[in-house]
């Protein structure tokens, strides 16, 4: 760490969801620091955000300035640090609503982003609205379908910079329960792709038929000799599959970007392939630094018509 | 209690599944005696059956005597006290395969009834094969299909006495999981009839699209303040619709018993009677004991065939 004042940070943006928090130091355009910690929000009370947040960027901070803080995620959620009001879709990812959350560290300033909601079907998302800011930032006008694979993956349709609608699916959650707290857990671990390729393609052409063949994991184990590594990787499948199947009205006839890092998006991208959809893939990780920049030039432009 | 030797059983029969453990005494065709234990063959090592049986019936047991124990349910599992082999469908629920359980104690002589399985789709039951023998014992000459809910529910197919096929469905479990350690659990408690028939509804029309619906339990209690107890039971109509939806070759043109005690097979009777399928239920206590007779019975004259 070199001195604070040498070359002290602009603002700080703050990544900050359920499980984890992710901070960038930003000078001018550029990222001077960054750090990560596992304090997400879901280990958080109330009045802990502040510690966790200084624990990562204290070091960073000049006495005698006020750093701005710009965050994104479920830190703005109810059980958060502040709630940040939702937005309502129809409307561009990113907008003026900001919550100011309560800090001592005279130091600090930090806002928070808000998220979106949608009446009907009911949804809401925080975090993913500035994943997308960012990637539309990245590519500009670009209008079609973004897939969010994750715990609770979203499909979101976009037209000319708006989010007109998005739905959410339980996929990884139920993932995560069935592998580790079910009946099931016992004949799961490794991966083996070939069960991956079976279980998309039951998922996608029976996706009503989830429940029963989740038990048919078990029972191939105990019958057939199911290996756990191609019974963990066809229970992805079948999700996967069932989820892509039900949110068949987003992608048909549509442009896929699948948004998200690593091998869950590549399952996606290979899903939507066998179902010959026109599909790219692009790593989260800019997507959300993009999308907080985005956030706080339109907090600097605000301010400044204000100012005057 | 009273002393053993003046009414001492002829022989006992045992109901152990995953989490509980029932006994009755029996002399001539009478029980004499009944308990019960939450000592499932969840919780018990190899040598710890005998002992979480003799804690309930040593009493029962006269000295110098071997009293013949039946046993039905997950005792006979690979985890139990001895894997008593599956027979294959298509075959009467009962059969002459018994496994025999090592002992220690010289008044116990214990059998375990075999399982059935299917090969395709694969599928397996413990216990239930026994209370749908029981079911048919009490009403002979019965052909249909039967349903049993549970933490695994089964559709059973029945003609001429046999099991033709049968389907298990992860309804209940999937219940559990996500009652208990989802996202969706903060929001879930008590009961509301009303939710259950705007789940089962959902569930019926749209099974594909469980994994969203799940999601938006979630939000609608974010946005429109949906209630615990609404939420709970709009999660038990969409997963009992997905089930039901999906059983729809077993009850399609079938008359249906459901076979199980209490609320949850009055849900399942409900959400068939919306489907105009005719439906009886029977509770489940009798079929089992009932099963275990026949079970009984059929054993004695296996002996008595062999003495002969």
């Amino acid at each position: 760490m070199s001195a604070p004042g040498t070359d002290s940070p602009d603002w700080i943006a703050v990544d900050w969801g359920t499980s984890h928090l992710r901070v960038w130091a930003i000078a001018g355009d550029t990222v001077i620091r960054a750090g990560q910690s596992d304090q997400g929000m879901g280990k958080l009370g109330p009045s802990e955000f502040e510690g966790a947040l200084l624990a990562l960027v204290a070091e960073w901070l000049p006495e005698g300035k006020v750093t701005p803080v710009l965050c994104a995620g479920m830190v703005g959620s109810r059980q958060g640090w502040v709630e940040a009001p939702y937005r309502a879709v129809p409307c561009t990812p990113l907008g003026e609503t900001l919550a100011r959350a309560p800090t001592r560290d005279a130091r600090l300033q930090v806002h928070v982003v808000s998220g979106l909601k949608q009446a009907r079907p009911a949804d809401v998302m925080r975090g993913e609205e500035t994943q997308i800011a960012g990637y539309l930032a990245l590519n500009p006008g670009w209008d079609g379908v973004i897939c969010l694979p994750g715990t609770h993956s979203k499909w979101v349709h976009l037209s000319a910079g708006e989010v007109v609608s998005f739905q959410t699916f339980l996929t990884g959650e139920a993932f995560a329960l069935l592998s580790e707290h079910s009946v099931l857990r016992h004949g799961l671990s490794g991966w083996d792709a070939a069960g991956f390729t079976v279980g998309l393609a039951q998922g996608l052409e029976r996706p009503e038929r989830l429940l029963a063949r989740l038990f048919t994991l078990r029972a191939e184990g105990l019958l057939d000799g199911l290996s756990p590594a191609l019974a963990r990787a066809r229970l992805s499948g079948l999700l996967i599959g069932a989820e892509i199947a039900s949110a068949k009205p987003y992608w048909l006839g549509q442009t896929v970007t699948v948004l998200g890092a690593g091998a869950l998006s590549q399952l996606y991208v290979q899903a939507l392939e066998t179902l010959s959809v026109p599909v790219t893939s692009h790593p989260a990780d800019d997507t959300t630094l993009a999308g907080l920049k985005l956030a706080r030039k339109r907090l600097l432009q605000q301010e400044k018509l204000c100012a005057n």
